[in-house]
């Protein structure tokens, strides 16, 4: 047998049932979960639902990060409720103003080895310290929380053999970005990404962060580095180091596929508007004129990269032509740079600072000036994520966007002519977890706090035998879950799905039309079945289940698309949507909205590795039949039929 | 002759027209103006509208503070707008980040001695320095920049006599309150508030701009300390000691009414729902719940009040029951408190640090949760002011504020059992105004950026002889700017007039019923003139000329009150809308939505000092003569049948 890479070894260590083959469906035990607030609130929902006193994992941490504008109650009846059910159910609860979960969490709570879900497509942030982290619709990971093992497609491991080390002004975001070109961000489902090789010990925790949180938008299933002497640097400096182990493939471990990166020839990358997949060096477009910088996000605000920009920044001025605005990614940083006078620093230059939180990179404030270009550190670029319309949001490293801010166009940092400021990680970060409040001892009575703004858990019907269904709209490719449930200024409405469910593919509505809404919910009404179809990698982008349960709220009970990403899919059958793939991609085309959709003997048909046979008639009369496919188990199988997991509880 | 008071002795300085007698009309030069965004869009469309080149004031500054969260679009676009028309018009322009326009102008440009005039209610904040400083419309703004004279009532001026100095806890925020609950906040019009006597000496700056910035609360024209040692120690702690002359009133002035207040007998006070003038002491409803606790706006976000919280929660945490939010009223107190550690000190309690910005005290975001308690250092507390529904809030001094955090509590925080910390003015305040961008030189091109959602400045058809209306809402006493125009989630509409104007008084509408705008519209398109009928004090609250415009865009054309607060009594006068007063205030009561309301030979009728006969016809059909009276002199008159001065032009 050869050597095992430290995916597989981890996932060994973890399988309760099935077969370590890539490919295979394998369950594990999750060790630790997290949510955030905008998916938090409909998971711990659920997990009442599911009857479950206390939580049964290792460590389950609520971070409220999303959520904190707070235009309307909203927002703060979704803290309160999350602050007491957490008490309740033996879970952490970190306060708003505590910072972004996964900065948070790499900082006071990975573990190296062990296994997080989170509610949260960014939490592959975890590899960086050599865990196994994955992003989850909220239900999986309310069923991880109440012990039950989580069902993945055993990965196929793509190798990244890193040698050399970053040149100046060359930063942790222009690997990740540089990866995204060579992989592209659609067609890696079922994949998963580990790092190697000797260019591994010139990375640091944060900027190996910054390589593992950002391959979510590879659509892997995750990221992982090696555990060593500077995942254990980091772990004592947070007074952590009982944490740490070495971990690391085996010397002859087999990769699927090795891509050899030199750290020493990369040069500053973005990813341009509006894909994060869509990336140029920076040089190539240099001079861009723009309007606003932001650093921040979950991949890049950690005090390496935040001190790093006050250091740049330090006695200089951000130009008027520029907005720069600055999130820390935990109050640990913020309270560190308080303290040594580095944002001192970046208030001189005339940043913008901002609440250490999400903000912005889930459109939570601080939308671009029309036909201006944004340019962000942020992970995501999807068309109008920044809450104005038609933008042009870049994706860069800090190091760019400071160069940027301060010239007022897109520049390559290499050419501001300034020395490269040094980082070296602290003996000690500053340590004070009393924003995170510890649950109530079990057993303790603690009244769960539930304002009229939130909702019931979502519950549906089982599937006909006989589908009779209506094609409600037709989409390309690379569909985000913004295009299905936009975030912005309806995040608020997460944990009321009726009222959220207003918003299904908002952006496709034409004005003086009915809204999707509108047209899905008389179709419902009629007693026939909603149908979306879609191209490739259909549902990119975060793992907010919503993207499945308001659309199953408005009657949509198939997907048809040419394929589906892996939350997404999960996602669906969780919530009683049959996604369906084409056999023959050609034929996507030849759909339109209106036509009818028909499924017969659905439960004779519907086996795994069988094919599925529907019939479409077009407006203009044509009949055609599909012949077309699926990638469920027979345990997706019976849950889809069974309208899902909450109604075969 | 009598002795002068200080606000006599400064408007005579400046007159230009009339004579100083209370209640007589007087036009006096203005020296500075100030805005902020959420008017000042729309004050420099109309300057554009009147063909000014440059401003003819000693120094104008526009403030970007209100509208910083930027969701969506509207907002930067409108920042783009404001830069460069400042940049042409030679107006010197505060970034978003630098600061709320109030705190930022008493810092930096404020001066002994001048008339200020802005467009935002809290403008007398200068008062604190011995400026006359007054609030009004954007379009008096407008003409001030113009070079025009302001005309106002020549105020009577009530004299607060202070003696002793404030116990520890006690502070500024409480002698306002307290002058609230003697004044009330409403009946006031046409009268200044001066403090002078031996307590005077005992308050800074900071504390007696506290004082004065609610004195808007009052609805006094404005509120004036004398500028003494203490006003030359903070202007030279500001590098501007030049600016700084010795200013009181005579030693034999005579006051309108003179009021003594011990400021060694003052308590703690809150100002309790829904109204600044509700006020009770602390110590009489300690002890409710509190979910949330807010430091900052323009009342109470100083340097010394920041520091004192800092000094309290150093080393302490917040309640967990507690959100406490922080916003520093400028870039200034920020950055000083960045260097010093003490805005790490409030990181540490547990504090969430926003934006420098008015924030949520304008409404934008930070709303409490549903059926909680908010306590606020803020001026306003209006229903649903907070973005909540049926709010709770208080309106409390920062030293409330802190003890309350700490506990959970609505909290005299004289119970706390702590020393109250000691506050010294610094010698030297960190002056750093880089992000006050200087106009462009007179002659320079510059191009003025008009992004799509930037309106068109409103403008208004002549009033006919024969007015036939129909009323479309009566409403009762202290209807504030807030119901008429709501701020919150569409403070971004202020550049567009007919998206803002769908929202004129929204807070009335009832569901599955026609909103106000809806019935306005049908009205108007009806060829008929649209009424409002109020009681007392009608128009409370900020100096949002909006609250005429969008009315004035749906058609209506009279209002008709008991009485109307100054500013926005001048804007419906700017805006051509004819503000009647009842004679009867008893027939308030008869009048009813959907009421016919005609004026025969208007024209004719309306005169300074000449009542004015209409009739109403109720739905019953019952007639009813109504013999009205107004304010208006000939100029006034002319203007609002000539349809505004926009029209007039």
């Amino acid at each position: 047998m050869s050597g095992q890479t430290l995916i597989e070894k981890i996932i060994r260590a973890h399988v309760v049932e099935g077969d370590c083959v890539p490919g295979k469906e394998v369950k594990i035990r999750i060790d630790q979960t997290l949510c955030q607030d905008a998916t938090g609130t409909m998971a711990f929902l659920e997990l009442e639902a599911m009857g479950v006193d206390r939580v049964k994992t290792e460590l389950s941490v609520q971070y409220i990060d999303h959520n904190t504008s707070q235009f309307g109650p909203e927002n703060p009846n979704d803290h309160l409720y999350l602050q007491s059910v957490c008490a309740a159910k033996g879970v952490l609860y970190s306060r708003p103003g505590n910072g972004i979960c996964h900065q948070v969490h790499l900082e006071r709570y990975g573990v190296p080895g062990k296994t997080l879900l989170g509610s949260d497509s960014h939490t592959p942030t975890g590899g960086g310290i050599g865990m196994v982290a994955m992003g989850a619709g909220g239900l999986d990971v309310a069923l991880a929380m109440a012990g039950k093992p989580f069902k993945l497609s055993f990965p196929r491991v793509i190798g990244i053999r890193l040698s050399g080390a970053l040149p100046a002004w060359v930063a942790a975001k222009d690997v990740i970005l540089q990866v995204l070109a060579i992989l592209g961000s659609k067609g890696n489902v079922g994949t998963a990404v580990e790092y190697f090789g000797p260019g591994v010990k010139s990375l640091s925790v944060p900027e190996r962060a910054t390589i593992t949180n950002m391959g979510a938008e590879l659509g892997v299933t995750t990221s992982v580095f090696p555990s060593d002497e500077n995942t254990r640097a980091f772990l004592v400096a947070e007074g952590r180091g009982d944490a740490w182990q070495s971990l690391t493939a085996d010397a002859d471990a087999v990769y699927d596929r090795v891509i050899e990166l030199d750290l020493s020839q990369l040069v500053p990358m973005a990813a341009c508007p509006s894909n994060p997949g869509n990336v140029r060096p920076v040089s190539e477009i240099a001079g861009l004129p723009v309007s606003q910088v932001l650093i921040g996000s979950c991949t890049n605000s950690s005090l390496k990269d935040l001190r790093m920009a006050a250091a740049v920044l330090k006695g200089r001025q951000v130009s008027p032509a520029v907005s720069l605005g600055i999130a820390p990614g935990s109050r640990q940083v913020m309270q560190m740079m308080s303290l040594d006078g580095s944002l001192g620093d970046l208030i001189g230059a005339g940043c913008r600072i901002l609440e250490s939180a999400c903000g912005p990179c889930i459109g939570q404030g601080f939308s671009p000036a029309s036909g201006t270009i944004s340019v962000r550190t942020f992970n995501r670029n999807f068309l109008n994520r920044t809450g104005t319309k038609n933008d042009q949001c870049y994706l860069v490293s800090p190091e760019t966007a400071v160069a940027t801010a301060l010239t007022g166009k897109l520049t390559d940092p290499r050419s501001l002519g300034i020395a490269y400021p040094s980082w070296a990680m602290p003996g000690q970060f500053l340590v004070d977890d009393s924003m995170v409040l510890q649950p109530a001892p079990a057993g303790d009575a603690v009244e769960i706090v539930r304002k009229e703004t939130i909702g019931e858990p979502p519950c549906c019907s089982p599937l006909p035998d006989c589908v009779e269904g209506e094609v409600l709209l037709r989409v390309g490719d690379k569909i985000t879950t913004d295009h299905i449930m936009p975030a912005g200024t309806y995040l608020k409405y997460r944990s009321n799905i009726p009222r959220y469910a207003q918003y299904v593919f908002e952006c496709f509505n034409e004005e003086g039309k009915a809204s999707f809404a509108e047209r899905a919910g008389k179709v419902r009404d009629a007693g026939r079945i909603g149908v979306v179809v879609a191209g490739e990698s259909f549902g990119q982008g975060s793992s907010r289940e919503h993207a499945a349960i308001c659309p199953m709220h408005l009657g949509v009970r198939v997907v048809l698309a040419i394929s589906v990403e892996r939350i997404l899919a999960a996602n669906l059958v969780n919530f009683g949507i049959l996604p369906l793939l084409f056999k023959d991609a050609s034929l996507l085309e030849t759909i339109s909205a209106g036509d009818s959709f028909c499924i017969e003997n659905l439960h004779a048909q519907l086996k795994p590795g069988a094919d599925v046979q529907a019939r479409l008639r077009r407006g203009d009369g044509s009949e055609q039949q599909l012949s077309l496919t699926h990638a469920l188990s027979a345990e997706d199988i019976a849950l889809v039929l069974a309208g899902g997991r909450l109604a075969a509880n």
